[in-house]
């Protein structure tokens, strides 16, 4: 009696945990240029894994920056389906200090969860899709779909190369359904399909006043940058918690009745997130749920500040300059170049003349919005039903992943976004970590979804 | 024909900054417990020096924080005055990146000029004194007054055990008047005696969110800690530049129109203000020139701003907490700790119910002002005209000098501010310096001082 790809990827569940431990030890930080070497040295790994699993080419697609690891499996045929699975194996940046309970590159099991940087964002989660595949080689030596891999290594500064990549191979990269699994659910037992995310637009305001840094007992007819800088980011605000930027809201599809009463029915529970955040109260947009605000609605986030002194004690200095580290997060149909030139002019209208500012624009992504009844999506919920367990809710995330958007423009495919992590997975903070039976899980999901994609057609 | 010590001093000239040097290269950095040892090496270097040139005491006064250096010279008598010299050998904090063009601990002299930190805030000026007697015993074999030094370590962290040490040493530091020299002119023909100094609350504000921090993906619902801070800073001052703390003007002493006549002979020249700090305009206090909002009236400044992600680069964090130093420089008769409580109240007052707040006293210093009408002013000015070379004018710092206040509170003496540095050497700031000439005309002047104050009596 032979063995099935479901029993046999549970049977290998400790080897394929062990070789993701082997990734997530690899400090593969994007945005930091000391690490480049360990951005490489993880693409190398997912390539020699690739080979070792059977797939029939995996190779790095070089870029201006980092590599993309492309690999791909393409035995079942023209007539078959074709999936291709996209991730990323960059990860943010993390150091014990930040709050960490082991060091972020040393991964460790507790109570049965996996706690490293990428546990969850997004290492653990992409690599589902290439045991997935091993799974069905090793047990029947074919998989019922078409398999392309394309996992990046940029996804965490914004996919800056990652257009003109899907420009350049777009004949080899052609598919029916990309496949993303980079998103969260809020609890174990009800999955979630994600069919919007929000987009990003990442600005850095610097703000100018004396040629150096002053002695405070100069001060008094100084404009303090520092004080200019929280001046200015006051005023990004309305006092009701909504943006105060000109033209900020214009380009936002409205939610119809329809959408807002799906959200009802999973509207966050406040004192829930209240708890789990540690917040005092919860803050926002009049007129909006909570799960509206954080998913269907635009933000401006303040993501840093820094000026003059901060170290511990007191140094009495009036700071030359101030700079802040402003984000947008953005929804259809909302434009991040657009949304940068209405914050860039807002700004320089409020600046006072006693100072000089600056808003450079870091990096951005544009929001998607999936169709939920593509024959895929019934595919995917077939895949949790029986890979997971649970029937899928559909669900909106707060979060970006411009590359959606991307496939869309550049492929002309449509994303079916299977997260099988948790929403409290704590990405990019401290203490990220990943379920290690959801690990498991989402390789069963992937493997049903393939059956399920190859039966339901394309 | 014997030699006199103004002429012994100017022989000695090379000598005297060789000996600067060697103070200057140790980073008695006080505020930064990393240089602790570098703080006790200045204050020994100190003794070894006051030993050296004849004094017949030099010790370390030790208390909970920095030695002090205590040092005398009491060979006068009893029927002379007796001047106690107050100076500091700690420093502001300073690293080359901060914009120097040398490393700060590494002097130089470049077209006449001593770069280092503390060459003039305060080990240039302080050192004045120490060889001013120096000159007098090496030629004289005696000094035509009394003269005791208390060179103390943790003036740039606010003395905080200065109070303790003046009443615990009360008795061995009677004095007639106590002079300091640690305030600045406009320029080097245009010497000026200090009557006034601005106090200082140094505070530190924390506002806190999310007990970590969050990926801003999650971001709509939860106060920014950040955004908060920088509303919360935004509602300490007016529109108009004013400060908006309710109280925060109650105890200043108005300007009577004498005073005001007076300083607007030496008010700011804003073109060459301008040019000097590189600020594209002046700002401040509506109903008060430059040099009256510089001097004379009160501040509240940022002195830091941290929170979240401040590296190159983008990260999509919301983060949990945010930080900013903030200083009000008082003016007579504001108290330190009544200021910080009212900034405290107000605080509390506009904190959202979104986030929380806290706000610590960090150390402060109590404004001072002495009357202009001493006999030991007189003495003063006669010391400037014959040893500087120039009439002095009476003014105000924008600067603190804490122990001002404490002398006239533990000792009941009056200080004698006069100053050997410039307003431009960059105190606190880069590439801080002092006039080599205007050293050796400090230490001229404290040569005559000592003399005038032997003729005009106490």
């Amino acid at each position: 009696m032979s063995i099935t790809p479901l029993e046999f990827a549970r049977g290998n569940a400790e080897v394929y945990r062990n070789q993701l431990f082997e990734l997530l030890r690899i400090p593969s930080i994007s945005t930091m240029p000391e690490h480049n070497d360990d951005v490489r040295r993880a693409a190398e790994w997912l390539m020699a894994n690739m080979k070792q699993l059977g797939m029939q080419t995996a190779e790095l697609l070089p870029n201006d920056g980092h590599p993309a690891v492309y690999g791909e499996w393409l035995g079942a045929g023209p007539d078959a389906p074709t999936i291709l699975v996209y991730g990323h194996y960059d990860v943010q940046p993390a150091v014990l200090a930040d709050g960490w309970s082991n060091p972020p590159f040393e991964p460790v099991i507790r109570n049965g969860v996996i706690y490293a940087r990428g546990a969850s964002d997004d290492k653990g989660q992409m690599f589902t899709h290439l045991k997935a595949l091993e799974a069905f080689l090793a047990t029947e030596g074919h998989a019922p779909v078409n398999v392309k891999y394309l996992i990046e290594g940029e996804e965490e500064i914004g996919s800056p190369n990652l257009g003109s990549l899907l420009s350049t191979h777009k004949a080899r990269l052609v598919a029916d359904v990309c496949v993303i699994s980079d998103t969260g659910m809020a609890a174990m037992d009800n999955p979630a399909i994600t069919y919007a995310l929000r987009g990003l637009a990442y600005m850095e305001l610097h703000v100018t006043g004396p040629k150096r840094d002053l002695h405070s007992g100069l001060g008094g007819p100084v404009h303090n940058p520092a004080l200019a800088l929280s001046q200015i980011i006051a005023q990004l605000h309305n006092a009701d918690g909504s943006v105060a930027v000109p033209g900020f809201y214009d380009d936002v599809l409205p939610l119809d009745a329809d959408e807002r009463a799906a959200l009802r029915e999973i509207e966050l529970d406040a004192a829930a997130f209240i708890r789990e955040t540690g917040i005092p109260a919860v803050w926002g947009e009049p007129g909006y749920t909570l799960i509206e605000r954080q998913t269907a609605r635009p933000t401006l986030e303040i993501n840093g500040l820094l000026s003059g002194f901060t170290g511990a004690g007191s140094k009495t200095v009036l700071p030359a300059k101030a700079m802040a580290k402003i984000s947008c997060r953005l929804v259809a149909n909302q434009d991040p170049e657009r949304i940068y030139q209405q914050v860039r002019a807002f700004v320089q209208q409020i600046t006072p003349p006693t100072v000089r500012t600056e808003l450079r624009y870091l990096n951005g992504g544009t929001p998607a919005l999936v169709d939920r009844n593509l024959p895929a999506m019934q595919a995917a919920i077939s895949a949790f039903e029986r890979g997971w367990g649970a029937a899928p809710s559909f669900r909106r995330s707060g979060g970006t992943i411009p590359v959606v958007a991307d496939f869309a423009r550049e492929l002309n495919i449509p994303s079916i976004l299977m997260g099988f992590g948790l929403e409290s997975d704590g990405a990019h903070g401290p203490d990220e970590h990943l379920s290690v039976e959801m690990f498991h899980r989402g390789i069963a999901t992937s493997i049903c979804f393939m059956e399920a994609l190859a039966e339901k057609g394309r």
